[in-house]
């Protein structure tokens, strides 16, 4: 079993209930868990009460830092249509609720529909020929960068001790461990590289709210991303994230909006 | 008394509770009440119960059509903390939900925090100098298009008869009557333009999800909007808008996923 599937269980304990422990593998600065980790219990949970197999556009609102330790979900079938499923979930920690997702579910293996592409993925070196943008450097309580890899064609400015002033990146993506991305995880992945506002200065952030919206089931594991925050305005900024798979496909957005601890 | 609020007006009945009215005056394609309408009564209910003054990030799911006459709005409390307060609205025509909002508020009045801006705002001339992008078409159905009135330096593609096939458009919005603009009547004026994707040729499509983040209080009754789809594929598109006030400042970043009617 891989890392992401094994510490992202969840255990129905009845009436729409999970059980959950929330592990140190997948932790960001300060040590807590990442983002993108806590939204896996929710929709891991909602997988399993939802009739629709694919994440589709996921809303997630962080109300207090998740805690490493035991945790609850508890869940919610808001509406079960034929073409698509709602659902929301809380996820608990001790007796204080860290984060609440409303998710919608479809079945992204359908292929009805048209298709216009009309935006384009990263044009990037293959993850063999590229560097670990983080150049080794880890910061303290990151453990989820070691769960989750990046490859760049060269290191972060940041990382090298050279803040750029420009907070965009384009890197690979993918899990340590070499699991496939699939729809499921994707909302983890869109979380988990480090926060593009370094570039800027800006060490220590929070999320206020994170969207996922799930575009195609990945045909790859690596994944490409672009990275890019436009507006800083009252340490509030927001963080747009594309994920596209080696076919040149499209598979995630997201957009989280974050506040920096000098607001 | 200005329409918006005349027509989103919420009556407290208790326990959170609010009772509404569907107004006919802001509906779209099919005569169906607006989404960024719909979503109008949650932030007006949910300003009435949260601490904070201004909806900062905005999380909608559409469950089901909205229907014009009487509806109800149930409030949570999810968190109230200092600096941050986040609430959950659904809002229910019959005995039907139609939609579910989480949405977390702040002070956007409290100038702390660092401003870096790296996106600009789009260049228009004055809007006396514009025209009506519709060319002084109405679909049927549509009145939300008296309520809120464009300006572009040209009519829309679409609306002269010849889609360009590039899903891109900036413009002036504003509401009809002068209201201006404030942080609780952006979620209405994201949703309220003719879709982007009609320069495609998709003329019917359904939203599933709705997130606005509110970037700072209006200074002008015009903003400037820039509307843009990047991703059509298998029916479902992403749609993008930026409000900036006439002072230059962004105000909203709003992004929906949509399904096309050929899904």
């Amino acid at each position: 079993m891989h890392e992401w599937d094994a510490d992202t269980r969840v255990d129905a304990t009845g009436d729409g209930r999970f059980a959950a422990h929330l592990g140190d593998r997948w932790t960001s600065a300060g040590g807590r868990p990442n983002g993108g980790y806590l939204v896996a219990f929710c929709l891991r949970a909602l997988g399993e009460v939802l009739p629709h197999p694919d994440p589709l556009a996921v809303g997630a609102h962080y109300l207090r830092p998740g805690v490493t330790g035991p945790a609850r979900v508890d869940t919610e079938v808001v509406r079960a249509g034929r073409r698509l499923s709602t659902g929301q979930a809380s996820l608990t920690c001790g007796d204080r609720e860290v984060l609440r997702v409303v998710a919608s579910y479809a079945d992204l293996g359908d292929p009805a529909g048209r298709t216009v592409a009309l935006g384009r993925a990263p044009e990037l070196p293959p993850p063999d020929e590229c560097v670990d943008p983080y150049g080794g450097l880890r910061l303290p309580g990151v453990t989820v960068a070691d769960r989750v890899r990046l490859r760049a064609p060269e290191p972060f400015g940041w990382a090298a001790g050279r803040p750029t002033g420009t907070p965009r990146a384009e890197f690979w993506i993918g899990f340590a461990d070499g699991r496939p991305a699939d729809t499921a995880s994707l909302a983890t992945l869109v979380d988990c590289a480090a926060p593009a506002v370094l570039e800027l200065g800006v060490a220590d952030s929070a999320t206020v709210e994170l969207t996922v919206h799930v575009r195609a089931r990945p045909g790859s594991a690596w994944l490409a991303a672009r990275v890019a925050t436009r507006h800083l305005a009252g340490g509030y900024y927001e963080e747009d994230v594309e994920l596209w798979d080696a076919t040149g496909r499209l598979v995630a957005q997201s957009r989280q909006l974050a506040v920096s601890a000098d607001r």
